[in-house]
């Protein structure tokens, strides 16, 4: 993780991480990114599922096919980001957002060989659902040819994070009197909702119940 | 909202949206968005606050401020994603997510008059704390000239939403005696957390009480 000029913030430094750890733990608390492709010199935005393996971001690149067959080896920017809490200051300038968000830049590979093509989509799988992969249907070859997978390095990638109480309580605005501190936001799964077709009998497996929490 | 090329959906067509009321629905449920640039020709994904008011949507634009001075006047997308489930199919090649997504493009506008700028930091702040603009300290004109706010029409927008159970129950899939349905997943607000520096007879008001939910 080698800060680039691109990836080197320009504001707010002090919220800048620079260390792996802190890409990785942001990227494992989550499986929904924000993938942008240039598509005729327009910007596109584009909400898809990844997974993390070692040093690889596999991404399910359906969404993102059209644009790289338009433009095959370019680069997107991959960006995944975690809203902790509305920070409420004594001043509106002051108003923030605590959060925790990483960017990557690269040139996808197109995963082409069917192992690690299934390597890709177990991430993927294991990602948002642990256990899952093993216990349902995996792909079958016709199923595997329709799905796009493609592969990032995290070589180049900026990690920031915003924590704590607003910024203003050494300042004037501190004799205003009122209040200021942090509305907390985090992301919680409700309880196993079966597909109302499913068979009664059929119970919730421990993986699936464990997702929720 | 009106189609446009690269607003029409390529895939997954039953899952387009097209009324005003479903894309008003999918940024009411939310403040953070994802803004895509292009800067030196690769994209540029950047998490940011926005507010909604009539056929405008107001951006912090700080973030975006670098590209914006290298290339005025350039088209932006904005993606706002909510995610509301992971949807456990029979195969993994049904498996998915339950989400609701609104992307928009368009050239912003940086917006220079005073009064329209207070209107759209005020529109940022109801957005995600109703109440706040009139509790806390307004912008004095320093901070006003410090603060960069964009406008952006609602003119090109397309909204993708998934809801529901699994797609195979009706394949041969369904024999396979398998546990199917969704995890629902949600954001929730915690209890508002004070500022340490905060002196302890300051009470929580009323609006910031009723974020928590």
């Amino acid at each position: 993780m080698v800060p680039t000029e691109r990836t080197r913030l320009r504001r707010a430094r002090e919220k800048a991480r620079t260390s792996r750890a802190d890409l990785d733990s942001v990227l494992a608390a989550g499986f929904v990114c924000h993938v942008g492709v240039v598509v005729d010199d327009a910007p596109m935005v584009l909400p898809t599922a990844y997974g993390v393996l070692g040093d690889t971001l596999y991404l399910h690149g359906s969404v993102a096919s059209r644009s790289l067959v338009q433009a095959p080896a370019s680069t997107v920017c991959v960006t995944v980001t975690h809203v902790d809490g509305v920070v409420l200051a004594r001043s509106m300038f002051e108003q923030s957002i605590n959060y925790r968000s990483a960017m990557i830049y690269g040139i996808p590979r197109v995963v082409e060989d069917p192992e690690e093509k299934l390597t890709g989509l177990r991430t993927l799988t294991e990602q948002c659902a642990p256990g899952q992969w093993e216990y349902a249907r995996q792909p079958n070859r016709k199923e595997l040819a329709a799905t796009t997978v493609l592969a990032l390095g995290l070589d180049e990638a900026s990690v920031k994070v915003r924590t704590g109480p607003p910024d203003d309580a050494d300042t004037p605005d501190a004799a205003l009197g009122l209040w200021a501190g942090v509305v907390p936001m985090s992301v919680v799964r409700g309880a196993p909702v079966p597909d109302p077709a499913l068979p009664s009998d059929v119970r919730v497996p421990s993986h699936i119940a464990q997702m929720s929490r």
